[in-house]
């Protein structure tokens, strides 16, 4: 199908550090690209009369954006919201989160992934990162609701059989997916031996994927890690040559200067999950020292476990607030910086610079419709602002993603909302009561 | 007017800090009080029966609450969201702020106020306190809107005629107010000599009335202060008299364990204001001693300009996040501990404990209806985790303050909205355009 997009205040969004401009304008999307971003109404016209099936969709008091990349997150722990909160982390991990976790198996890690889908698709996330066991049933998920998915099976020390498995069985159904992609997951360092992580990172290379992996979330991961091989994770993981592989590191939270550099020096990505790591009073990551240092900073929520929400507009206005207050500095992340980040530098993170997390010609129509007539979006000074600041998950009135529409006038189309709460409800008090 | 809210999910909370439970239930109102709370079926019958001109509400799947209480802001600086962010405080105040507030006169800050009251009925906040010059037009705006008002005309040093004037204009007009009260606003150690200090006192004293006050929000504050009186804001104020009147403090993010201990000691309120102290780069306020220590904590929001919402919502949030990272304790400011802030403590704060934060017999009718059959709110496990990690602003359906209902289904009963945001525009295009 080809869509044309009317009169709206068109953000594109680009790669430089300089902030762009908005305009009233159009953007054409023919088939799963754009076609066109202009500020031309003759252009606009002239794309309008040249293809047939082209549906005009009216954007006015509407900003027109990219959809935004939540690069770190397990959204099938959507399942697990609000289970146990406000507890010691080892506490919320082993009396509450893993003993449900073993209990789900391969439908509910569909079902609880259907459930975190939805909510990203109404609040305008176009793109996730995820790592979770049963990936292949994030993957069919994602699919089937028609978000872009960064899937990548977790290879840990006591799943190793699971992890190739679940590898394997992603490979044989999506590998001609326009929408699934797959890296490999090294966990994390606590979770991986030496030889499970050389394995992990042959099998990047000989597939030609990036690696995600959790690093540095945590002063204790520091602590042990300095305890047993006398260096920080983020220096034991370059020695070990991971980052030889394109790396995304979650967290990225107990960073020392050298490991910064070392982040910068390899091209590694950061997702930055503000939210979860205050809620697990993990602690602050230097986010702003990592951009200063030239890292590409992206933006994650985390599982909804941990979060409460999969909410990346939240999750943008905590990254610049955290960083002010934590600096002591009021221009630290400002308002088009956090935009950034939850949009090209997320695209960047996953190799896909140019592709995604713009508007311009010839990348993947994944487009936000976002209504400013909203009170708390009143008076319209200064939009950028506005998206950082002031704007709600709820404001985000249509999305579309790879050309086609999910989301219309706050309507999922994709999927059937009640059916997948009511799905989710079912399996968590199952899960519950066994 | 009398209503049934009928078949809710009711959450009552009380003044114990063990949190209460939520149960299946009724609420009946009887003018602008609540007759009663039950889970008894038969009790909901009764009141129906026995009360002509009743309304029968139907709460099924919502949760049925008290309103919010944001115990700080300048509401009409909702005129203001965006015109400055991420710059240097002093420059975003003598740049930004003040000359377009030297602009202001009572029309922009009624209309200003309008915008600010209709984003936090929205959002379900049924009482705000204020502090602003023109208090005078923010009375009217609220009592027009029919939201709850604790408006505090502002002494300073350079206005203290225009004070004057204001506070007798809103005793005036507003004296018999069902919705509107009056404390004094001695705006904050550093706009206001030894003299105009010790005049608000004696004024408090001579009506009987409270004192909000600005305290201890900046490290500059506190360096100024200690050279100058060589003690603390906190022991300056204590010295001066002003905790001899019912205080409630805005902000004490530069706060000594002394300090914390003469808040304690003098009964005096805190208004915690997350957002605004990160987005400022303030810092972060030691809520967890504070309440430690035996110190009611409340949460307001500043301002829209420093923020940039009026969402309780999120500084309800952001309250117990803020907390658990910089105290690197998961345990710290527990969800409902969180709500209480947001409902019973800010009551206490402004001298109505058991009157307003509250659903019990007698209270006042100020009652939310948050609909949870939303996709970021399931499945539902905990609904109080639910409440404070996962509810928007948006997700309030409807909202009565004084028994009257001024929002239904997400529409504003007692403004237009449309033209509440036109007006707002137009203020704010001629203003910048001076």
């Amino acid at each position: 199908m080809n869509i044309l997009i009317n009169n709206g205040i068109i953000l594109p969004m680009n790669a430089s550090n300089e902030e762009q401009p908005y305009f009233k304008g159009y953007v054409g999307i023919e088939g799963e690209r754009i076609a066109f971003v202009s500020s031309d109404p003759e252009k606009a016209k002239a794309f309008y009369l040249s293809h047939d099936n082209c549906l005009r969709m009216d954007a006015s008091d509407k900003i027109v954006m990219p959809g935004l990349i939540n690069t770190h997150t397990h959204v099938a722990m959507a399942l697990l919201r609000g289970i146990s909160d406000d507890v010691p982390l080892m506490e919320w991990l082993e009396q509450h989160i893993w003993p449900i976790e073993g209990k789900m198996g391969y439908q509910e890690v569909y079902d609880g992934a259907r459930l975190g889908i939805l909510e990203m698709l109404m609040g305008g996330t176009t793109t996730f990162v995820d790592m979770y066991p049963y990936e292949e049933a994030v993957a069919e998920a994602a699919e089937s609701a028609g978000i872009r998915a960064l899937v990548s099976p977790c290879p840990m020390d006591f799943r190793m059989e699971h992890f190739e498995n679940d590898w394997r069985q992603v490979q044989k159904r999506f590998s001609d997916s326009r929408l699934v992609k797959m890296w490999m997951g090294p966990h994390a360092i606590y979770t991986l031996s030496g030889e499970h992580l050389q394995r992990s990172i042959s099998l990047s290379k000989e597939l030609g994927v990036g690696s995600h992996v959790h690093l540095a979330e945590t002063q204790t991961e520091q602590n042990n890690c300095m305890a047993q091989h006398g260096m920080s994770p983020t220096e034991y993981l370059e020695k070990e040559g991971l980052f030889s592989t394109k790396t995304l590191a979650a967290h990225c939270v107990v960073m020392s200067d050298h490991d910064i550099e070392i982040l910068a020096r390899n091209g590694v990505s950061v997702a930055h999950n503000p939210q979860s790591n205050m809620k697990l009073a993990s602690g602050i990551a230097p986010i702003k020292k990592m951009l200063d240092a030239g890292v590409n900073v992206s933006i994650g929520t985390d599982g909804a476990s941990s979060n409460n929400d999969l909410d990346m507009w939240e999750e943008m206005r905590t990254a610049s607030l955290l960083q002010k207050v934590s600096t002591l500095d009021p221009c630290a992340i400002p308002a088009y910086t956090a935009l950034k980040m939850a949009t090209v530098n997320g695209a960047k993170a996953i190799g896909r610079e140019g592709e995604l997390g713009v508007l311009a010609e010839g990348a993947f129509a994944d487009i936000l419709l976002v209504d400013i007539e909203k009170p708390h979006l009143y008076p319209h000074t200064n939009l950028i602002s506005e998206l950082v600041y002031s704007t709600h998950a709820s404001d985000v009135d249509t999305v579309i993603v790879n050309g086609r529409i999910v989301v219309k006038e706050r309507n999922c189309l994709s999927m059937n909302a009640q059916e997948v709460c009511a799905t989710a409800q079912k399996h968590i008090d199952t899960l519950m009561s066994k």
